[in-house]
């Protein structure tokens, strides 16, 4: 069903490989999901992608759970089936609770809800929300 | 600019007034923001809407702050200006320092990098996944 | 496939039971279909969307035909695979003929293809469309 | 603002002229809203959509009301400003009432919603659906 | 699974037959595909969009495989399944190496990621990006 | 208008001042454009998204103005007014003519209404663009 070929360990170059340990070390399991196999058909891509996720998705001042849950609502935007099974299963991998999955939803909902609703009236933005974010 | 009237007090119905009394109320402010202003065309719409919204972003499992950024992500993968100003200034007003806008903004590109190359390559979606989804 | 259970019957809460009831009496049919099911995880999120749902989708000015195909056409729009084929089954069942769906594939087609060329171009609104819309 | 130059009839080339007059014709009008203006930098693809466009929104069983919603929802849905504006003012020089600009709301906005909802849960297509469509 | 029925050359009526001899003879081919047999449910629908992807897609300034990455990068930002089967493998028929698939990848990804970035921080546009494109 | 400052010169830290004074480098052009100011609230995300750009937009197998008008088709797609209005004037910079912008209009155009077609009708993807694809 992909568009291009899944590249196993024994049909990748040194490159690949190299970016697969990488992945493997960090994650400490030994299991490569298909999206690395597929951006493997570009080794400089998924190098350049592999290394950047890692620093975004690492340690930092939000919380693990909160940047998967990110990672969701953006990919549910987007309607990214894969996305969407890898980093729910991923939040529930961190903690995520039912409750907070159906919070989750419900703010994703509400949000696109009102999204909608907002682009629809073209509705003007408040001075004072200007103002606040200009004095950052 | 907008395409619908935004109501005044002076010019809003009992239903109107009511649901603005209740948004100062909660919000113990005296502002009324446009969004709400412009969903006044409908009083029942307004009123669905804001009774919705007060639940929602109201307390529960997700911290404030988390769903304020999560509206963001949404709001952002959407493209709506109006909302991306007034979640922004919500979040900021919660404490979202800068260095937590800068990993939110790291994470949301981070997403719709990814969701658009698994999109591209019809990525099948791993077992794993589906059996981790499933034994919720 | 499903990130979520779909909860059946035998499974089903008290608050999850009673809303599956509504639909059954709001809809004259035993039929509840896979939408419901999966909501139902949350059962405060299954409740809150169903009463919004009948109230928004039931009698009113337009006509119920006229709202699926609206409903239609943001799903279309959306890319909501499952939305697409509950709505336009709905629609068919309210009698959309084979003509009006021919058509309403036309406007949503030319829709899209001249929102993309407008949205290339930036095209700057005229005077007109604003007064026209300011004096609701 | 806009990235292309908007055509004034003395500018316009004899095929854009044509176009022009046709457009007038056809609307009993001599307005030419700025959208063709900044088509006729490409007089064939200007001519191209206009009389796509003008069998689309022409008569046929759906009424013109109804297209112009359509037509809203999707320009809405894809957030194209320029389209909302003048749809919008279409729609109601077409008679569309505040009611029905408050249902029309209230729909797309579910739609939205729900829209999100299930692609979140990745809810499977019930099998009576499919039935339903492939009788057609 | 397609919302519609696939019309076979046996089942076509005399306008749809015309539509499909006329892609047999342009591609010099004798293979119709799903798009078109979809479309067929309204035969005015299919000719005029045959007619025009015809020219659209036909000889011009643009390169051939240029315009099907373009089609490609339309596609997958839009996330439309089958578009990106079909124009992929278009895009190789007419010559796409690996490596330029790689690009692509690229581009687009980086692209997606600006986008949410831009639009999540709303920013102006430079004064000379408005000249450059006023003075085409 | 930008929900984060724009960084002057005067006020960039260090690790900024070294990615302008690259980004000028690169260019042959003092001007920085207002993305990368704003960008600089986060040095980190300014240094790895313009070391990424730079990149990607590199010299490669594909010609710099067919990446600049594939980065202008994703934009487009994604509504990205900034966006649309630098790599528009990037790709007039680089030499395309009106011509193949009109063509480029017509191409995304044409994408645009195929991709809301096929999203309608649910076409499953021919057998033969799966047997093209896999055997790269």
């Amino acid at each position: 069903m992909a568009t291009v070929p899944l590249i196993t360990d024994d049909a990748a170059s040194a490159e690949v490989l190299a970016v697969f340990d990488d992945i493997r070390a960090t994650r400490g399991s030994d299991f490569i999901n298909n999206f690395w196999r597929a951006l493997a058909v570009d080794s400089a891509l998924l190098k350049a992608t592999w290394e950047r996720l890692k620093v975004v998705m690492g340690p930092g001042d939000l919380d693990p759970l909160v940047k998967e849950m990110l990672y969701m609502a953006v990919s549910i935007t987007n309607g990214c089936d894969y996305c969407i099974h890898s980093h729910t299963a991923a939040a529930r991998a961190k903690g995520m609770t039912d409750t907070q999955y159906g919070e989750l939803m419900a703010v994703i909902g509400m949000a696109a809800q009102t999204n909608q609703l907002v682009t629809a009236m073209k509705v003007p933005v408040d001075e004072v929300f200007l103002v606040q974010s200009d004095k950052t």
